[in-house]
């Protein structure tokens, strides 16, 4: 049956596998963990990088149980007494401005062991965009969502796509990805749906790796640099005054260092900065918008 | 008469006379300055300084008006159609560590030409806490406040202690200062209101430039220009995340640039620093705490 240990089991063990992997590919760094218990009912793993390509890496998971607050029952418009939410979370920043930043969440809500649903999604964020990593991304993407449901790509590409959203800068956080909440009995049967969410867990190193092999010795000047702190300046925006988890978790009490692994190590902001006409930087502005059509997509 | 154009009008001759003072304390840097037009109606001069001992300078005028919209309609409990909305905004970030970061802020809201009321304060935000500039810091605005009546000081600080909050890291934003909003008809006469909001911006310039001064020349090494990132770091958060006057902004479409001129040239972020027992950046943290008597204040 698949009960919560089950779940959090799972997720465990996809920590340590993404981990593992992660430590190969960077080839210096090894991550430091910090288990920590919530007041309230159960606890996590942090696990953090400072390595040779990635700059600064968290893989989190946690398993946690409780009263449910308020604030969230109301925001789930669901009345209930105890909540159970486990997952595993992950942002890399990677030294290199030519390597994409990366995001991943996959996680399993329970309340009053009665409602339960799954959620997750992966995205990524280039400093700067080549297309034809884009392509290979959603690719990846469409290819595992299409072995569960022909309309999950779809249907979450564009939630991705409305989710990862800068609304005061009318830009996207990146190329976007998958994103998906509240798949619970209404959207199938939770063996499948749990299936579904291990392959997004599983599809995160062989997604990654190959972009940051690809980029990681690539030559980069001052310039790049500059533009990587400001790419990093509008991810600590998005996700300090969009991202719901991000605001969820510091209004209600979480683990403050967990919650705020995903900010960059370094970020710029300089005042209305114009990248040049026709300047690399430029082009990756023209392509932080909804609904480019990616998976089909042909370079100008 | 109190009018609008009078208030805005004395607003921008106090942006004039603060730009003015910055530039020569700077001795290096000049504004440049940005008008911009509100489509709903009005607009603004958006002046920044990249300067020598200024690392990031932002002195904002704006006087809007147009529909109010409904969001801030229910946000104030107030029914009305038209608003208005003048003030002079400031954050400096200086370039030398052992220079505070100075936030301040005059302002004066309408609503349908029948409800008014001034709002503002100042507050600074020290990388390293001198005790002694705090207690200058405190005593000067206290003598203002003291000036136009004995309960300002008092409720103000509070207020600001409040305000200037950082809940998910329990520390305040700094040593704080003053804070206060919807000093209407039921507060004072308009002009003895005005008299005090005119008070509080003209003490932006002595209270701050001192500190300025007496530190720019200070020598650093890169450890303490790594302690400024972090809590430039936290400067972030804040705005990001409590400020509502930044939410607010970006939530209506009001000018990103001019809103987002607050965050600092570059921040960092290293996961879980805690500085070393008996350093003075761990000194720093113990002082960052609500309901500190910087007038009295006594070192121990």
């Amino acid at each position: 049956m698949l009960t919560r240990e089950v779940i959090s089991n799972y997720f465990k063990s996809l920590q340590d596998d993404i981990c593992k992997q992660l430590e190969v590919a960077d080839g210096e760094g090894e991550f430091r963990e910090d288990a920590w218990q919530r007041a309230g009912g159960g606890g996590g793993r942090s696990r953090v990088i400072m390595g040779r390509h990635l700059e600064k890496g968290g893989v989190n998971f946690s398993a946690v149980h409780g009263d449910l607050p308020e604030k969230i029952g109301k925001a789930l418009g669901i009345q209930a007494k105890e909540f159970f939410a486990t997952g595993v979370s992950i942002v890399l920043h990677p030294s290199n401005p030519w390597v994409p930043i990366i995001h991943m969440n996959v996680r399993y809500f329970e309340l009053d062991q009665e409602h339960w649903w799954f959620g997750g999604g992966i995205d990524l964020t280039p400093h700067y965009i080549f297309p034809e990593d884009a392509v290979f991304f959603h690719n990846t993407l469409k290819r595992v969502c299409d072995n569960h449901h022909p309309d999950y790509y779809p249907q979450f590409k564009t939630w991705a796509d409305d989710y990862f959203y800068l609304k005061h800068r009318k830009e996207t956080r990146g190329v976007g990805g998958v994103f998906f909440d509240r798949m619970g009995p209404e959207k199938g049967n939770k063996q499948d749906l749990f299936s579904f969410v291990q392959a997004i867990g599983e599809t995160f190193c062989p997604v990654y790796i190959p972009l940051l092999q690809k980029h990681k010795d690539a030559a980069f000047d001052k310039q790049e640099k500059n533009w990587q702190g400001l790419r990093r300046g509008r991810y600590v925006e998005f996700n300090l005054v969009w991202d719901k988890g991000t605001k969820f978790g510091l209004d209600t009490d979480g683990r403050t260092e967990s919650i705020l692994m995903s900010l960059p190590p370094l970020a710029n902001w300089v005042y209305d900065h114009q990248p040049e006409a026709g300047s690399r930087e430029q082009q990756t502005l023209t392509l932080l918008k909804k609904g480019i059509d990616w998976v089909n997509y042909k370079e100008q």
